[in-house]
């Protein structure tokens, strides 16, 4: 077995393990009276890697252990583009160890045709099959190609109104539905929000094409609307996540806590335990 | 005004403050789309003292205010036994600060008839109408007329398995049936589930006599058992809370996390945003 096909092996083993089929921990692998695990698993909980930004890898897979949440979208201040193939493969394992799956990366902002190729390079060698990024929109020509090249999908993250290019769901699917299947979004329904648009609505809407959420609520549905824990916000979280049930959503939630970024753990755990109780409820 | 009334309206304004009725906190105060916010403050949420035996008053506070939690069960470590009336006063206005109502004190363990005087004259001085509190089966009777002559009701606790006096529910319901309506219990339903009780049906059974709650959940339903995230363990959350919301429950739902005691902040916080959740969904 050649050293990309271990890899391979060993990113499959992490993935079954860390969706519970093959090693789950202990606390699932008792039998239990509650029906609600299987319900709170049923989509998949993540991390999206800027709510730790000002964490380190250990630090954040600390955080992440402790409050049991296993898919993480992985920034380059925990693994720099320019990584080598033994620091990539060290990095997966430290993650395994901590039952947490790297299922992408980004976002990654992009300017020029270099910086794309870059990114899908990097995509391939961490081994992920999602890109989140932020090109220009005179490339998503030549995104949606290479996507389709590399089947890695990639997806385009709307940041509010503040984003002059991609402020909210519906301007990403205007500028994609023209290209194949391979480009879509990743999004982001507190910025929606704060533009004004329907999260909800825009999730059946846009189904197709979301790959990746950014999950999380804000404190108004304009610009002045801030990130809040999840339960704390203007969005209907139950009835959102009830939505995300309908369309049978299989990608990953990640919570992208932007509050308190300097000590999120209260934050994010308060967060994380409100999904798990809608899904356990809904 | 004297200065029991005096303390008597402060906390009437610090109760009518805590429940949003007469100034609520910024989150609550402006039009929201989320329906979320009316159906996950329909129970009292609160916190155990005992979640904090290794904090002070201030840093408990801090962990309640950032969790916006906002009904505390007083613990002698926060507000000794031998408090003087400017120390109790001086505790009420700390903790209004922090939104938060301190309803109830103990859990108390008493020997004596002694000792229940004592504790019957503390609440009074505090001013809560609920004593939390583990007596000799010797003196129930004593206890319950003494209830009855404060207006002030009592509420044992049960203690799982390795309580030799009262394990659980049922045990202290046999023992209180019989007097008046001023002697109830604290649930804890952990304990109870610890010693192989079901929560549910001792809520719907017991329901009468129910004025205090310890919530929680156990990684086990036998004495193995310890306390775990709130949607973590072996109890049904959603179905309990279904429970308490069909015997229109309005004592408060405190949370008594016995895990991580050195540093709870994180499992505080998931079990708040799991309990909301849930109440949020059902």
């Amino acid at each position: 077995m050649n050293k990309t096909n271990k890899r391979r092996e060993f990113l499959q083993k992490a993935f079954l393990a860390s969706a519970g089929l093959i090693a789950a921990p202990s606390v699932f692998s008792k039998p239990s009276i509650s029906p609600a695990f299987a319900d709170q698993n049923s989509l998949k909980l993540g991390i999206a890697g800027f709510s730790f930004v000002n964490f380190n890898l250990d630090q954040s897979l600390a955080m992440m252990k402790r409050m049991d949440v296993r898919y993480l979208c992985i920034k380059d201040f925990h693994l720099p583009y320019n990584s080598t193939e033994a620091q990539i493969t060290s990095f997966h394992k430290k993650l395994a160890e901590s039952n947490v799956t790297g299922y992408a990366v980004g976002p990654i902002y992009t300017k020029t045709i270099a910086d794309i190729d870059n990114a899908f390079n990097y995509a391939k060698r961490v081994g992920v099959h999602l890109v989140v990024g932020i090109p220009e929109i005179k490339d998503l020509a030549y995104v949606a190609q290479k996507a389709a090249e590399y089947q890695i999908r990639y997806a385009i993250h709307n940041h509010g109104p503040e984003d002059k290019i991609y402020p909210n769901a519906t301007v990403i699917w205007n500028h994609i539905k023209g290209l194949n299947n391979y480009i879509g979004m990743c999004f982001d329904m507190g910025h929606n929000m704060r533009d004004g648009q329907d999260p909800l609505k825009d999730l059946l809407r846009y189904k197709d094409r979301i790959f990746d959420l950014h999950l999380k609520n804000v404190t108004a549905a304009d610009a002045k609307g801030t990130t809040c824990e999840l339960g704390r916000g203007v969005i209907n979280i139950p009835a959102f996540v009830k939505g995300l049930r309908k369309i049978n959503y299989s990608g990953s939630c990640s919570l992208e806590f932007e509050k308190d970024m300097k000590d999120p753990l209260a934050g994010l755990a308060e967060s994380v335990g409100y999904f798990r109780g809608v899904l356990s409820s809904i």
